[in-house]
């Protein structure tokens, strides 16, 4: 995944699978920064940009901070308001977004991500509940980086993601971070209910309990043998830069302007506030 | 799946689905005859027999009924005790071998099953959990006839098998059945306890709810764009014939006479009566 020359950037959210990843690093002597991006959901934010300080400060760890307000100005929730869209897919796009511009703004070469196999099984069975093809061939520890342009002028437009804790479960994570004495952040947030990750969680909880070590097989089965044999087919497109923002997107088949789905919910957003479009409140309660 | 001029064999269980089927296939004017396997589970198989004997004097329709312990000397519950495995898995192995033997001793072009959709997620569910790439590049509404010999001697060792039901759930066809007033059992196998089958479907059931159409997607999508890449890559093996009962079974591959599954069951099984083995009592509560 990484060697000791890697500077490493790791998303951390305050949680217990970020800041027990960020100690192993740290504990192994990587050169490892951690990332922050502030979502603005309310005091949930606030608590886990403080745990995630208060982490990096007593182990004189590196942290960037980024507010998706500040830099875009719009917080998760507003966005999910103006777009009347569920948080979490609002939520995810916007991280995805903003690791990897501050990967490559801050000169990173590999994205660290917290995941764990709980969370990698549940995508797994939300992929083939789905059958998405595309996501099914891309999934697994390691998404090495995407380039854009030609040579000699190519350039880095998707950073390496790793994900370390792919084989430790949720509870191990858990287990790992009390031991260490890691303060971190218990709470959910409070906007993941009716999440469909978490249904799919439980599903697969469920069929853990009857056999346990049905996780580990699923996940490891499909990497070992079904996703070689989904990457043959794989149509990897070329990435273009998005007309707007530069960021790397796929070239729209009618021709026109590539716009990147960043930029498309940002600019929809945009266009309903100015015209005095009154989002629904966005609360927990709202999808079930 | 077939014409007017198949003649078709359907595998009935006196349950909901394959009397349903049946009466649909004898509505429609198909030459359909019934097949009725005794598996010796006590008071439960009574009924189910009893059940489709009903059913087929009601409609004069034609009917086999065969014995497993007349056949071959065991019950399921016996084979299970015998050769300490879980029922269903022996139960499954001995639908399979006697619907095909059956269905060619009898000279049947088709065997029809009542496997409904819930059926068909669920063992797609375990086959991804599995990873089991063989079952998951056969698993489809149709399984072509496989022949056994080469020209001009070569025959049918394996019938066709069709699925008429795959997209219709299982509370359709218990509507259907209701309205229609078949007289099907509504009682449960005694011995489906700790069933993985049986979890496969409350896990999924669970997803259904919360995202009504969730089996539809998972079983339709997987035939659409799954399946045609998985069975891309599957190595059809050539069938021998078992050295015992000349069923079609895999070579082995270290050169040793072929000996199909069933015969392997059955003198474990044999063996053990022999010695005077003390089959462990095979109840409901048997397994979690």
């Amino acid at each position: 995944m990484f060697g000791p020359d890697d500077r490493l950037l790791i998303a951390v959210s305050g949680g217990k699978d970020s800041l027990a990843l960020w100690d192993i690093l740290l504990e192994l002597g990587y050169d490892v920064t951690g990332f922050y991006l502030d979502l603005g959901i309310g005091g949930y934010s606030t608590r886990s940009k403080e745990a995630s300080m208060a982490f990096a400060e007593a182990r004189d760890a590196k942290l960037i901070v980024r507010s998706l307000a500040e830099e875009h100005g719009f917080t998760v929730p507003e966005l999910a308001g103006l777009t009347n869209r569920v948080p979490c897919s609002g939520c995810g796009l916007n991280k995805r977004y903003e690791f990897n511009r501050a990967a490559l703004e801050e000169g990173f070469d590999i994205l660290v991500t917290g995941h764990n196999l709980d969370d990698e099984v549940a995508t797994l069975l939300g992929n083939v509940l789905h059958w998405n093809m595309d996501m099914l061939a891309r999934q697994g520890p390691v998404l090495e980086e995407r380039l854009m342009g030609n040579a000699p002028d190519a350039r880095v437009a998707l950073v390496r993601k790793v994900k370390p804790l792919v084989r430790v479960a949720e509870r191990e994570t858990a287990a790992y971070a009390v031991i260490r004495g890691i303060d971190y952040i218990v709470e959910e947030c409070p906007m993941v209910e009716g999440n469909v990750q978490h249904r799919y969680k439980e599903a697969l909880t469920m069929l853990e309990e009857s056999s346990p070590g049905t996780k580990h097989q699923m996940y490891l089965g499909f990497l070992t043998k079904a996703a070689p044999r989904l990457r043959d087919g794989l149509d990897v497109s070329e990435l273009v830069s998005c007309a707007t923002c530069g960021a790397p997107t796929m070239a729209p088949e009618d021709g026109r302007d590539p716009v990147c789905s960043f930029c498309r919910l940002r600019s929809l957003a945009q266009r309903r506030r100015d015209v005095g479009f009154r989002p629904r409140p966005v609360t927990a309660r709202r999808r079930r």
